[in-house]
């Protein structure tokens, strides 16, 4: 049986179901989104009793398949107001599929002012008073939990942001090392587990039965297919690919030369400092220091395109420094200090808040005059506010949108509540596109329409593109596959399918690779019924005006796909 | 010819045009709300280029009529992001409408940084560079300017606040003592008028033809007969009236009576400390101390509702002390101190930021546990926050859903982000219609649909109730008229059509009352129109999901009035 956890927060109970009587087939993305569409009402307020948070692997999370170790946590974002699902690595996903627990529901609200952790046993789960815990950053937490337990659990938890409340708060798991370094960070689903008086989650793996797999040769099969494509493609080959060495930060290059890369602020395209933060200066520093690349930062992963970030003594500071990071807190508030970007973002994971969000919500607050553009310090002192939970650090911590309203800043580049990532729309529209139209708001992995050359400009077709790319992580995020992999594994070369056919093996199944699109374009139509229920329409599905009025070097272009265009695609 | 100035920000020009080729017929709301929707783009961002400040005496403003002096203020508004209308009194209107201006309207934005003022004269106007002026409040900036051009001038000015753009910041207009004390203090007009670094217009009325009368006697009967029903009434009698001895604070004891009197951010309906801030208590010190109630806030007002408060000493603190401050700061936020109300009022209007808006954020703030409710010092010490414009400050300043968000707090008394009035819409229905449909956000002058009795309560016919309402006022906002002046000359007693009379008299229009409630109804129906192409939809005409769950005491009732019932309503 695959089982359906539910943790009454009010009551302190926590029962098991049967996931396949009320969610015949469901997983990762399309289980989350599937319970906070059936049983959230979308005019709650996301902090409040109605909300819930699921936690569930995907499909293939538990599987020896590579990469399958994602985790979808889904909830209404107090962020966005809208239907939420952060996906995030680490071990958990892995654990969680090994013990046939397919979701966590996190229900209702304990009594003001208390705060719990969960221990989730093969066995059963416990809900435990946790005001030890109280007020502690995510490191700290995880080492006393695991001197507690064992260095064998995953941890789910946040820190002292999630406890505020903060719309910008993140739910950290536990990598491979047991560092609580890899968060499903936007959102805000972290403020919903803090309403909640949740602060970690233990997933003690002990015992787990596993993934029982229906038919273990036509799983085989499909493994190996999908693992040959990685190995052999120069991107994700294990160790020599160019993902081990540089990470995610790989693609700033490209993204710079193409004049997307988002800077102070998303005024320009290209950053002077880029050299001093790009895929190689990371590589070099690392490599020189004695860090680690070729890193992993999830289970099952052979890409390995985490990494260990350290200082010039050779003493851990971070892990991972990625792109959307890099850009976030780095080009886009004009800093290039390598070490700073690291320690901020060792702050954020501590603190339990997006990297993302917060390096927008900087900027924004750079542009109202709050500190200058590229003063690391000053960002650092400003992200150690969001610590404190000083005034500041509330505004900051609330995210870009609140950061703009505060400061009274026009420019304010979010979609829905939520900061664009790291590709300027104006440059790369087929991610304008996405950010307008994703159902999470401004959101780069829900659907990835991009393909580095010039092409990205024009903006014929980007609607479609678009679309067909968002329908597809309805199914990637369902199964619990890295988005990194369809890099490489696409629709055209049988990588995605190589994928369908490993949940056939492994459920039993005989759905064809349309019946599997459908699938991800059914997640998105539940996703966009809950929003439109909460009130959004097609006109939320629009970039900031000054994105089609204010022209961004050196292309000086502005996003001009059309919104009618956009509306239309988007219909059928 | 009746006038529409326009001022050019980035140009520095003023140009004159006939404003009835372009919006023929139009003044006060329908002026305002007509070129804001012709004009202004619906997504743009509030405080861009694009938006515009429309300025507009009501159409018998500058007549003989009494009560006629209250001046429109539009734009798109920062804090709710729907089109706004914001109601003020003082002089303005009158000197504008014997001017023959039907309407200023501000356009554009000036270098970053530059601040201006702008002299409008009966033969032309001019915008002059207003360094000096930077940071002043209301009560400074006022006195420096009446030095400058004389005693006989209006002066209608931003604050700190508006300097700021703060969401929540007013345009303040002197009272006919000079005193910057009448706000258009909704939706936070303000913000804009920041934007366009316009700190204060200087209407000066030498010189002013007058309104022009097309039919004398026809005028003067009409305007007799709504005189004579004022002198008649108990409430509105001039010098022995209600209004007269308590001002607008008249209103409290029958809303705590009610059980309506929002107390504690919207947890009680009513106040045990009611005795020492309603009307007996505050006509009781002003009277005491020597200070003036019977006073006129507004030119041509026969009703003075209007009051001086004054310290123990005797010396000015503010003007006027009135019922939605009173229950903003005060019982909503535990405050029984009219003294400490009293100089928080002084405190608001100085830095110009509405004290319904900062009173409802700061009961949100202390459930958010920043201060403890009652702690007079306390509200004031966050006033001050505002005023220096601090991180706090800014977090106030930008109004109640704001610092809901920032402090995690899930009971926040917002309507399309503008926080609701003194009545609470779980006990007065109808006033909860017009708080979810208005096209202002929370709102209780655009449609005060309330009789003071336990008929309020009774959810049936509300929808309808307040769907007319606001459809009058559509009307009375538009000819200037006191929204107090609705309280005795209503529509089935010939007072209303007195007013209808009046504007055929002075236009040498042939409307009918028909046509009169058929302009009011157009008015909404083009603000809708602009809200709708903003994003707008039925599904933002929601009160928060805390007033149909939370019961309030003491009657122990929700708001109950059918979604279904007020969408089939207001699409009639």
């Amino acid at each position: 049986m695959r089982k359906l956890l539910r943790v009454d927060m009010a009551k302190g109970t926590c029962i098991t179901e049967d996931v396949d009587k009320q969610y015949p087939n469901a997983g990762g993305r399309s289980l989350t989104s599937a319970i906070i569409a059936a049983e959230v009402n979308p005019h709650s307020h996301a902090l409040g009793a109605s909300n819930k948070i699921v936690i569930a692997p995907g499909l293939l999370s538990g599987t020896s398949c590579v990469n399958s170790g994602r985790l979808s946590i889904g909830a209404k974002s107090p962020l966005t107001g809208t239907i939420k699902e952060s996906n995030v690595g680490g071990t958990a996903a892995l654990y969680l599929g090994k013990m046939q627990i397919a979701g966590i529901v996190i229900e209702n609200l304990p009594a003001q002012g208390s705060l719990f952790s969960l221990l989730v046993k093969t066995d059963g789960a416990e809900l435990m008073p946790a005001d030890d815990l109280k007020g502690l950053g995510n490191y700290d937490l995880v080492e006393k939990l695991k001197e507690k337990y064992s260095d064998r659990v995953s941890i789910i938890s946040i820190g002292p942001s999630g406890e505020n409340r903060l719309s910008s708060a993140t739910v950290a798991v536990t990598d491979p090392d047991g560092r609580p370094c890899r968060h499903a960070g936007r959102g805000g689903i972290g403020a919903v587990m803090g309403s909640k008086g949740l602060k970690a989650i233990i997933v003690d793996p002990a015992d787990a039965p596993g993934v029982t797999i229906h038919d273990r040769a036509a799983f085989k099969n499909a493994s190996k297919f999908l693992k040959n494509m990685l190995v052999e493609s120069e991107y994700t080959a294990p160790k020599t690919g160019e993902y081990a060495k540089y990470g995610m930060n790989l693609i700033m290059d490209p993204v710079n030369d193409l004049g997307a890369l988002p800077s102070y602020n998303y005024r320009q395209g290209q950053f002077e400092g880029v050299s001093k933060i790009n895929g190689k200066a990371l590589y070099n520093t690392i490599k020189e220091r004695g860090g680690k690349y070729n890193h992993s930062g999830c289970s099952t992963c052979i890409i390995q395109c985490s990494n260990v970030y350290v200082d010039m003594e050779g003493k851990y500071v971070t892990s991972s420094l990625e792109y959307e990071t890099l850009f976030a807190l780095g080009s886009n508030c004009g800093i290039d200090d390598l070490d700073a970007l690291a320690q901020m973002d060792r702050l954020c994971d501590d603190y339990g808040i997006d990297t993302m969000e917060t390096g927008c919500a900087i900027a924004v607050a750079m542009e109202g005059g709050v500190k200058s553009f590229g003063d690391a310090n000053g960002a650092i002192e400003l992200i150690k506010e969001i610590g404190k939970c000083s005034p500041m650090g509330r505004i900051l911590g609330s995210g870009t949108e609140v950061t703009g309203k505060a400061y009274g800043v026009v420019r304010v580049p979010v979609v829905k509540g939520q900061s664009m990532a790291g590709y300027d729309p104006r440059v790369i529209k087929g991610l304008g596109v996405t950010y307008a139209t994703s159902t999470m708001g401004a959101d780069h992995t829900a659907g990835f329409a991009a393909v580095f050359s010039e092409t990205d400009r024009d903006p014929k077709g980007k609607a479609r593109m678009s679309r067909d790319s968002q329908n597809l992580m309805g199914f990637i995020d369902t199964i619990g596959i890295c988005f990194a992999v369809t890099d490489v594994a696409k629709q055209d070369n049988g990588g995605v399918e190589s994928m369908a056919n490993m949940v056939n093996a492994t459920y039993g199944w005989k759905k064809t690779m349309k019946d599997y699109i459908e699938l991800g374009k059914n997640v998105l139509a539940m996703e966009k019924e809950f929003n439109e229920k909460a009130g959004f329409t097609a006109k939320d599905n629009r970039l900031p005006e000054f994105m089609r009025t204010e022209k961004v070097s050196p292309n000086n272009t502005v996003f001009d796909v059309s919104y009618d265009e956009i509306d239309e695609v988007f219909e059928q």
